[in-house]
């Protein structure tokens, strides 16, 4: 089987294309592919439809390693008048169709494998269709630091007995540096001498990990877009980004890489990538999961929870990771969770105001849906402050805090982060002892308003703005109206569930649920009462 | 883009097909696929033609984890009469050519996608194509056990700077258990306090861990299909074996997950693998490299050696882990192999006769090139001893040994092992300590004839009896034959390498060169001269 009888001119067309892949040769690879909205192109990161789509996927992908073309298989599917039965033609013509299947071996080891569905329009072979798997690699380096089967094993037995774990590179294992998302840390890291609490109770419980996920450079990011290693793919949206910082731990549950993210959520890293991804996220209260063998972003805010792809997953690890019981990393005596949560929402103006329209309209049909149930509960709308004020009385002191842990090293190691995350620390290096202590003031008022709000009601709004964004996009402007979203909870310690009820223009959207300090247990609870309810269909 | 026009007996033979997947019903996936040879199958294992071979591929692969189908594009190709220039038809009609590209949302996480060509023969729709891209996994557990970005730095600077090892799981590494290919072993291991000096030395030359990866039970097969893990792929032939013990650095390497393979060859668990996944592999002098840290399986014929996709590579190993200067793991002072083998080659007859008649005749046309060549060498025809009798003599010793070894724990973990490598023990444990003594005898004069042998010129002959055979294969006669062939080198204790300079039938097969104990540096050295010399054309 050979390529002895492709016609000349798409032989020629096979040709260009791949060198153009070699080459990266952008605007020959986009010329290749047939215009419109019913070209498709699809490899294992997902199906892109539509000449624009692909187009705006080749701009992030880079070029593809040396490799030759190892076979072709070509098979006539139709002549310009008709379908080919058998033979095959000598010379194309417009209209015809043909499937070329090569093999490409690359030069460091491995194979690929491209299917195409080559059309001839206006004289000219274009591609219609293509399915492309580039050589498997080791590991998803994006993904994953180290991964394993197991990467560590658990406890042969316990609630948890199955479960693998994707343990965010800010947590200790003993015996493994802590990475913290950025190559020159690592580098230095010693390796730590004691297994994080909040990763032993997982292993207690029977969860193996699966391994160790990347991070934003010191979790100070909430795209997910780590300039080292690389975004992950977001499980969910074709191209768009995970959400951060706990983009790794987010992707390899929402690949199914993991069942159990373990990760941390200062301002908003478990939530965003829940939403992003179409997870369940929960954010902790703040100090609850005691934060020993964790490496800090700001201690005043810093919390510990999971991402998982089901409610029932992240309540079976809740009730064991936060109950006295099952848990010897956590001093919660479990009776704050004891009883439900009210069965009363409120929504809170100022954080709806972020929210994009699509997403807003998406959030107000489940709330009509709600009402209309069997189980309706009652809906008010509240003003949760002014959001402004909020995210910069916050940010000053995470920035502050950041520094304080951070800073030396920072100046020590000049140009050994990304320019985002230096940015961050740049500005956060500027914060005065008088901005850090007056931004305190203001958090305790803003604190002691929202403790108020929950106190006999749980907060109800879109996790994020909405969709997560694509990679391409210029996400500035979201992760302002991002952060003003999620810096509530943070900036009071409160517990914060993201459940993925909403879907917009086919990608998820999820609903933030926020409660009473020590109740996350019962927000759990609350969270699937509200899921069942909802079901499948609503808010879409 | 949905699929609303698909024409209802198209959708239904999708929606059955996919019903089959999930059951893999066999007989309905074959009954699926278009009959002839011009039906294609491929994934990221590579890709089949011809309905048999896909059939026979099925048998291996087992069912699809269940999921859903999350969307379906259908793009009319052809018409029975005609090439479809627009719309979509209502019906179809025989000789219609349709493609359906789908996209599958697995419950545990991940999507897969799914580009299928159909034709509607004699009233059925059939695939005539199909490339597949099922859910990524964190990682192939058949291939590794643990992989990283890296498993663990080596130097920052030498002479294998940038380079990564897959780590057969036999060696240790501080701090890791050794698994042996037996997950109730690896369970019951410690970690280990001191990193193996083979492995030590490849990081201090600035090499970098990829992983622990997978071997036969305690080593003891030459097949590469462990009961426990499952088979790793064969880099170089789709559905083929990948030869063992050595089974997971080999295919990590051939894949291009790692570029150096440390491993060990007993019986022929490097030259195997290097032979049918084409890559380049050194079994060096039996006690040249210290085998501390490195689980045994046979004390008297254990060695060390590596696995590469290219002599460079090799070359470059060999020449720091085998110096005096480089290696503080080997006693060797290099003398041996300063000088350069004789360009002299001795073809063993007995051994000739246990190759298969296509591999041979390639093997005649290797030679012939050879004697055609500027710089042809003298061969000549020798006999290398009974092969039956030399097999004997050194399975009576191995399995002694390897009794002595595991006995104790196999005995301690009834059905802990799988069935082939459980009965090669339960043969082992039966063998008298006059037999084992008798053996040594034999063995004596066999390595004194074989020494003489190589004093002054080089064996030749294929590695193994042709290409590696197919999973569904019946491998017993094979690996009779095999181990006559591999078993010589290692009775003797000579250094054996395998270079990939025969192609058979489209797959790789080794040319093995058996030089003078001490000489290993020299024997890749003269690899490379013949590799060379063969160069990329001749043997094929």
């Amino acid at each position: 089987m050979t390529d002895a009888t492709i016609p000349g001119d798409l032989r020629n067309a096979f040709d260009a294309y791949e060198r153009a892949i070699v080459a990266n040769d952008l605007d020959a690879l986009d010329a290749f592919f047939a215009p419109g909205e019913d070209t498709l192109r699809g490899d294992g990161g997902g199906l892109l439809v539509g000449h624009d789509a692909i187009s705006g996927f080749r701009a992030l992908r880079g070029g593809v390693p040396p490799r030759e073309i190892a076979e072709v298989h070509y098979r006539p599917l139709a002549r310009g008048g008709e379908a080919v039965a058998s033979g095959s033609p000598e010379q194309s013509t417009d209209g015809d169709i043909a499937l070329l299947v090569s093999v490409s071996a690359f030069r460091g080891g491995g194979r690929g494998l491209q299917t195409q569905v080559w059309q001839r329009i206006d004289g000219r072979w274009l591609i219609v269709a293509a399915h492309v798997t580039p050589r498997t690699p080791a590991l998803d380096r994006t993904i994953w630091r180290s991964v394993g089967d197991p990467f560590q094993q658990g406890a042969w037995e316990g609630p948890l007995e199955g479960l693998t774990v994707a343990v965010k590179d800010l947590f200790a294992i003993a015996g493994f540096r802590i990475g913290a998302g950025n190559p020159t840390f690592l580098e230095e890291a010693r390796p730590e001498k004691v297994t994080a609490p909040a990763v032993a109770d997982l292993l207690r419980a029977g969860a193996s990990l699966r391994g160790i996920a990347r991070t934003d450079e010191f979790a100070y990011s909430i795209a997910g877009d780590n300039v080292h290693y690389g975004t992950p793919p977001n499980g969910a949206v074709v191209g768009a980004l995970p959400g951060g910082s706990s983009s790794g731990p987010a992707s390899a549950v929402a690949l199914g890489h993991a069942d159990i993210g373990l990760a941390t959520d200062t301002a908003g890293s478990i939530r965003v990538p829940a939403s992003y991804q179409g997870l369940w996220g929960l954010r902790t209260t703040h100090d609850l999961v005691p934060r020993q063998g964790m490496l800090p972003l700001a201690q005043s805010f810093d919390t510990i929870g999971w991402l998982t792809r089901d409610g029932e997953t992240l309540h079976r690890v809740a009730d064991w990771c936060l109950s006295y019981d099952g848990s010897a990393s956590t001093e919660n005596v479990y009776g704050a969770s004891g009883d439900d949560l009210p069965w009363r929402f409120l929504v809170p103006e100022e954080i709806l105001d972020c929210v994009e329209p699509a997403t807003r309209e998406a959030f107000s049909r489940m709330l009509a849906a709600l009402a209309a149930s069997d189980d309706p509960p009652p809906f008010r709308a509240v003003h949760s402050g002014d959001l402004d004020a909020t995210f910069t009385a916050f940010r000053t002191v995470q920035g502050a805090e950041a520094w304080r842990n951070d800073g030396e090293w920072l100046r020590a190691h000049p140009g050994a982060v990304g320019p985002a995350v230096a940015e961050r620390f740049r500005a956060a290096s500027q914060i005065t002892a008088a901005e850090e202590a007056a931004a305190r003031l203001d958090l305790e008022s803003i604190a002691a308003h929202l403790a108020e709000l929950v106190d006999g009601a749980v907060l109800i709004f879109p996790t994020v703005p909405g969709p997560a964004p694509l990679r391409t996009a210029d996400v500035d402007a979201v992760r302002a109206a991002t952060l003003r979203m999620t810096a509530p909870a943070a900036a009071a310690g409160l517990p914060a569930i993201s459940v993925p009820l909403l879907t917009v223009a086919g990608a998820p959207v999820g609903v933030c649920l926020v409660s009473r300090a020590g109740t996350d247990i019962a927000l759990v609870r609350l969270a699937r009462r509200l899921a069942a309810l909802v079901g499948s269909g609503a808010g879409r």
